[in-house]
């Protein structure tokens, strides 16, 4: 099943997405508006598919998958061919940073190149998203938290990145979070073959990133038990696992995104998310 | 005027503190269920202080003054004396890390240390809470976007903190973010005469640290200005500004908090935030 959040007339709800239709769920249970409150306290979607309305998918304006998590958790290095490209050291232990859900932008909407930087880049990645919350999780339980997947490009300014060590201030740019167009639910996806789908780059249709999620160097259910060590994780929380090789940092040339620029991120399995780039207007302080 | 956030009879409510009572602003108006609505759109408190409920502030439960910030940004390294201890080197940007709004706890709750350390240490630190949200907001203007000041300790679990070189892990164990037991509205302190208040932490009764805000590196519109270059400050975030030097890790021997310990953090103007240290119960995967 394929779930997202959009809105339709000014009014966020969410839905099941069914071929080029999506069915707005926001009105079934009237303690449930949006799909992180259906995550912790799913109803039998099948059942109600034929009751509520429905909208051409073009008609409506998809929102983040989860416009509103408590937590988003990013994995940095966690590929073997980007931990190499960045000439970074092995790691013991998983390399987190955080976005602010304020930062997210939905499929089909701009990620948006600041006044201050140019360095804007892109990173296609898989999304899981937990479903049934908890702490000190244990890597054998951990695939039974996850809800779906959904494709993110965490989209970076790489010089604020670098301005200290801590990665914050690069990573939270106001729309730079592409999250969509929808998650997939975990049933659709064998836990097993999970290492053999793909996450692929396309920048204005050229690829520049692939690979398997084999080549992960800390897997869904290591990052789960280390997350889930210091904190609670919540339904609706999103972890996002890390970019393959690939980055536009890296090239030689540098490959940076620029206004009329069109980023996809695609997973097998999954869907396929795709943002414009524009630039901000000019500001002054 | 002192505000917070607190329950009652397990009701969370926010209100204002007079004296040794705490008045109960939840019920008029509505649309304003907590302190970050009310923030975003406050009324006028003392016309409406003799007709709303109050109670003693012992009978009630405090709540971290902002339970739900959108956003926590806390500040490394901000205090020449911090910096010299452990030895980092100057920087030409404020070190941002960022703390989920799931790890705070109240003034009189307990701190936890984890099971799977002991290497639990202390940072009193100032807190800023926004009150007038913003982009590029200009050095000369922050000030108006304050809503006020309150304690906060941002409990660290230092070999967490250092597994790589993000903060994250370390900064977002649960219940080690103390926040409270009030904010003071920035009408109390001139702003001009901020930098001549101080922070101190005392465990059990003993100074650990003490400084004037004079010592910051990157002042509140240093800080504002440069997080709002990046993402929109709305109402009720908060940026916690930084510890002074004295922390436990570097002490020679070191000095961890237990279970049984009493921390403090007392800021001259705003008030005293004090919680006791607990053990996590022992977790079997």
């Amino acid at each position: 099943m394929k779930l997202t959040s959009f809105s339709i007339d000014g009014r966020p709800t969410f839905g099941a997405v069914v071929d080029q239709n999506v069915y707005d769920l926001g009105g079934v249970d009237p303690e449930i508006n949006d799909l992180r409150q259906f995550l912790a306290d799913p109803f039998d979607v099948p059942d109600v598919l034929t009751s509520v309305p429905s909208y051409p998918l073009a008609a409506v304006d998809l929102l983040p998958v989860i416009p509103n998590p408590e937590k988003i958790l990013c994995v940095g290095l966690n590929y073997e061919s980007h931990r190499l490209e960045t000439g970074m050291p092995e790691m013991e232990h998983p390399v987190l940073f955080t976005r602010f859900s304020s930062t997210q932008v939905a499929s089909g909407q701009p990620i948006i190149r600041p006044t201050v930087s140019e360095k804007l880049d892109f990173e296609g990645e898989l999304a899981v998203i937990i479903g049934k919350g908890g702490r000190h999780i244990a890597e054998k339980d951990a695939f039974d938290h996850v809800a779906g997947y959904s494709c993110y490009n965490d989209a970076s300014i790489r010089d604020w990145q670098m301005h200290t060590r801590q990665f914050t201030a690069g990573k939270n740019f106001d729309n730079t979070g592409a999250f969509g167009p929808w998650m997939v639910t975990r049933d659709e996806i064998n836990d097993a073959d999970l290492p053999n789908q793909t996450v692929t780059t396309r920048l204005n249709g050229e690829q520049v990133q692939h690979s398997a999620f084999s080549d992960f160097i800390f897997d869904i259910p290591a990052l789960i038990s280390y997350i889930s060590t210091f904190c609670t994780l919540v339904p609706g929380d999103v972890i996002v696992t890390g970019t393959p090789g690939g980055v536009g940092v890296v090239r030689k040339p540098r490959l940076y995104m620029k206004p009329g620029d069109v980023i996809e991120v695609e997973i097998s399995g999954v869907g396929l998310l795709r943002n414009p780039i524009a630039q901000e207007p000019s500001t002054d302080k």
